[in-house]
């Protein structure tokens, strides 16, 4: 079997300008990052504002496990198999971090016959987002070390710092760290710590702006942490909202390439779902639906995490719906849910299988909660056996669910036709009914507490001492009718990456809050969760290698 | 008077490819960045092996003062002149670090009608190189501290890691800081600190290879601490040298950009003079070479530092030898040196003006000691006097020193055409007796006397206990045949910063030494220098905005 990097390498690529030229872009609509990358006009969105919006279908998945989804896979080979059936399909995805790739995944930009390219940059540095989003965050963190430093003039309590620097890896050591030592040269004491960068909230900021002079008005409304007297401080008060919008000038342009096919994509912002809001940018998805009779877009991890922010976070800060939504399985990732381990998933298991259905069962749940219409995507993998997606089958049909195998991986958008064609069924129909979960004007509990027993289902919610004096707090700053941005586990519906398949009887303990008043939410952080991952014994980095003549290995 | 960013958006750029056109490259040979950058191909330089080679003119000053000197801007306006009259010339200069253009330059492309462009990219995040240092930089941090908490095979000192995290970032609280508290969790408490990009060896190494197969032989050999018996470790032993040569697949290739007069620039590498080698890559200089007649270079802040690092370093690294040198300096600077206080630099003072000579004096020894011809380049402000400029030439001319007034800011390369004439001449000449300072197989012990007493003008060097103590073991270790990096003040020929003009009867002390066994060289810091900048008071970020259509204020 090829892998992904030798599939991508074989794939012939269309010089980016004829990609752009299928959308009907004009020559000042894009800019060429090499010869196979654009960063579409900042001003597209407005030129393009009278235009009719295509369909947008949201792609979500059950709890993620080692054994895989490929959620991203599925989402390219959709829109592959949307254009193989003619339709104008455009895909929207988020821009992978460093972090994992380096770290477990080696990359995350689909897979096999559905892969967006060119993946060797996307996976690394692409056209730099992340890096500027990392500048600008760490230069407001320098900004106000600098300004605690020589006399701190707006009274801010080094205690009370809730900005935290970044860094696109996965560095544990960085979590907790003290700066500022050394003496007077050295800057003012304190504790710091370090977060990856897509948990910035400049990437959140990025990928719910609107537009330049939105993403400055978020800026400059950062609250980066309170006084001596518990006023909170802002980018504003820091004159500094100006510098970091110039930092990210390039960075909010969304940026195009192509699949294995050739079928458009946009790639924009890349926030992680289980510590931040979990889908690309906006204005990615919007020009997406400006270009595509379709749009395919991903939202991060299981759809308790990024499909809820989608709906609740993103789509009202967009203002706009999604049409349809497809949830992606696999029978190895089912099977895992229904208590088989890793080592074991080549066996055919069909009671297993059959347990780890209620994990999807609940996802489903979620999804027509918010009176959406979906679609079932079993992504299948060689070892599944005909029982084993026969059974599938069998227990979507009794429930009246629509299910589709799809084979894109190995077969590219010609795998992925039925899934296409069942979603388009569904884009079309009238059975939408769309409801957000809860109102901005409900407190911030009511928020936590109907996603945790709604979209999670536990039974009950338990606020740490710290919380309850935050959410207090943030209710009195007038900080209550923001939504709220879950941070938990993506390996689980509950707070404990260990509880598997559909745990019933549990509690989601919350933790901490910290205020996104710049993005527009408040990060809810649940369990054990922690902002800035670890590396594996084994990174994936150190499978990773360019030859003298430039040839690429260990992406994959 | 118009600002540098205003008339850098009224230039009238051509697009990169008649700039790439007009070198004579075939497609293969550059990818666009946006319509006015490009990446020239790692494989050019091979391709050119056989061509000629241009004749290299290095420009370098007198010690920078607060007042400026503009060496970038002459460097500029040099090739622009050179162009002017007939020759085919290329610039190679350094990129700019995002650092000191948030905190106090707010700009590093030249000046006025002498400028690379576009400003606003070059000054930002350009394609992103630095980025991608930074990133490989921080992996290798990561993996370090990674391996340690995981058991720690390699029995690496946590107390004695050399390697240290970057930021491109003037950010004094990263200094000096303890990393991995909080628990097992998150990793191994040790303490840590925080370089700025440009001081990272990283950055060396990538402005020292000549290649691919070299850079990765470089990463290979860094030296990232000791064991507890203090056995060098390397980054080859942690695996991670493929990855990190991965990350920088494409900050390798030099990049391509043009004045406002449209004269090509190579622009590649960017490490500071006074905390690193302070010279663009070899890689840019020798295509700049195979492409152009001419090229003018540059190298960091005053001969003491960034020319005696070009001339011991980088040009015995690239085996090639410049043909002629341009020492920049103004009649402000010269009055600085001369005791004037910056407040007082409009006022005529030809008695401060001949006693600040004297630091142009020690410079042009300098220069003379290396065996290589130069003009001296008075970089005309317009607060400059007759008397002046009258007698500045006056003092050359009767020591049968070759000067040139150059307007190149206000006039770009119509106001270095005499200097150009000049330099010319000092080129084609026979005068040229090149010799290195020192030989390899010196002691450091040697290395570094001979640049503080005949480049710096020093008495006497002295050592700290820690100091010694680390020459005898480098040198036990077989580091002892590198050539040595000094890190010391811009500001001074001493190691004092307020000694300006030609301090005498001082010594250099020599405070700690680290390895770059990667770049090959080692590194020596003396007197106070600091290897992260911190920012001002109000820092040059505070007046950067970009409107809501777009414009950009506040880089110049």
């Amino acid at each position: 079997m090829k892998t992904d990097i030798t599939i991508a390498q074989e794939a012939k690529l269309k010089p980016i300008g004829e990609i752009a030229a299928g959308l009907n872009l004009s020559k000042e609509d894009w800019e060429p990052y090499g010869h196979t990358k654009a960063k579409l006009s900042d001003k597209l969105l407005g030129k393009l504002k009278d235009q009719p919006d295509g369909k947008i279908i949201l792609v979500t998945s059950i709890n993620p496990t080692p054994a895989g989804e490929g959620k991203s896979t599925v989402t390219v080979g959709l829109g592959q198999a949307l254009n193989k059936i003619g339709k104008k399909a455009v895909i929207a995805l988020r821009e992978p971090s460093l972090g994992p790739v380096m770290g477990i995944k080696g990359g995350a930009a689909g897979g096999g016959y559905s892969q967006v390219l060119p993946m060797e940059d996307i996976n690394l540095h692409f056209t730099g987002d992340l890096h500027a989003i990392t500048s600008a965050n760490n230069a407001l963190s320098a900004i106000i070390d600098n300004h605690i430093h020589r006399g701190n003039e707006l009274n801010i309590d080094p205690r009370k710092v809730e900005w935290k620097r970044v860094m696109d890896m996965n560095d544990r050591s960085l979590r907790q760290i003290v700066v500022g030592l050394g003496g007077p040269l050295k800057g003012v004491p304190r504790e710091d710590g370090f977060n990856i960068s897509v948990a910035s909230e400049i990437m959140a900021i990025l990928c719910l702006s609107t537009g330049l002079e939105d993403l400055k008005a978020r800026i400059a409304n950062i609250v980066i942490g309170y006084t001596y007297d518990d006023i909170p401080v802002t980018a504003k008060e820091l004159e500094i909202e100006g510098a970091l919008t110039l930092l990210l000038k390039d960075a909010v342009k969304p940026n195009l390439v192509q699949t294995v096919e050739n079928t458009p994509a946009i790639i924009h912002g890349g926030p992680f779902a289980n510590i931040a809001h979990g889908c690309n940018s906006i204005i990615a998805t919007k020009t997406a639906a400006k270009l595509g009779d379709y749009v395919v877009t991903e939202a991060g991890f299981g759809a308790d995490l990024g499909a809820e922010k989608f709906l609740n976070i993103k789509s009202r800060a967009g203002d706009f719906e999604p049409d349809a939504v497809v949830i992606v399985a696999t029978v190895r990732a089912l099977k895992m849910h229904g208590g088989v381990a890793k080592d074991n998933l080549k066996e055919e298991n069909v009671k297993a299988l059959k347990k780890g259905m209620e994990n999807l069962k609940k996802h489903t749940e979620t999804i027509e909660n918010f009176g959406l219409p979906f679609v079932i995507a079993i992504n299948k993998f060689p070892t599944d056996t005909t029982a084993e997606t026969d059974f599938v089958e069998s227990w979507c049909e009794s429930r009246g669910i629509e299910v589709a195998l799809t084979d894109v991986w190995a077969k590219g958008g010609e795998g992925g036709i039925l899934l296409a064609e069942k979603i388009i069924d569904k884009a079309e129909s009238t059975e939408r009914d769309f409801k957000r979960l809860y109102e901005l004007e409900e407190t911030l509990e009511s928020k936590i507490r109907k996603i945790a027993q709604t979209v999670y289902g536990a039974d009950d919610i338990e606020f740490s001492s710290k919380a309850k004096k935050q959410i207090t707090f943030y209710e009195q700053q007038g900080w209550g009718k923001l939504p709220v941005c879950m941070a938990k586990t993506q390996y689980s519906l509950s707070d404990n990456p260990a509880l598997l398949g559909r745990p019933k009887g549990f509690t989601i303990m919350i933790r901490e809050l910290r205020p996104s008043i710049g993005a527009g939410f408040i990060v809810v952080l649940t369990g054990d969760v922690m902002t800035m991952p670890g590396l594996p014994k084994k990174p994936a980095a150190l499978k990773m290698d360019v030859t003298n003549d430039g040839k690429i290995v260990g992406l994959f």
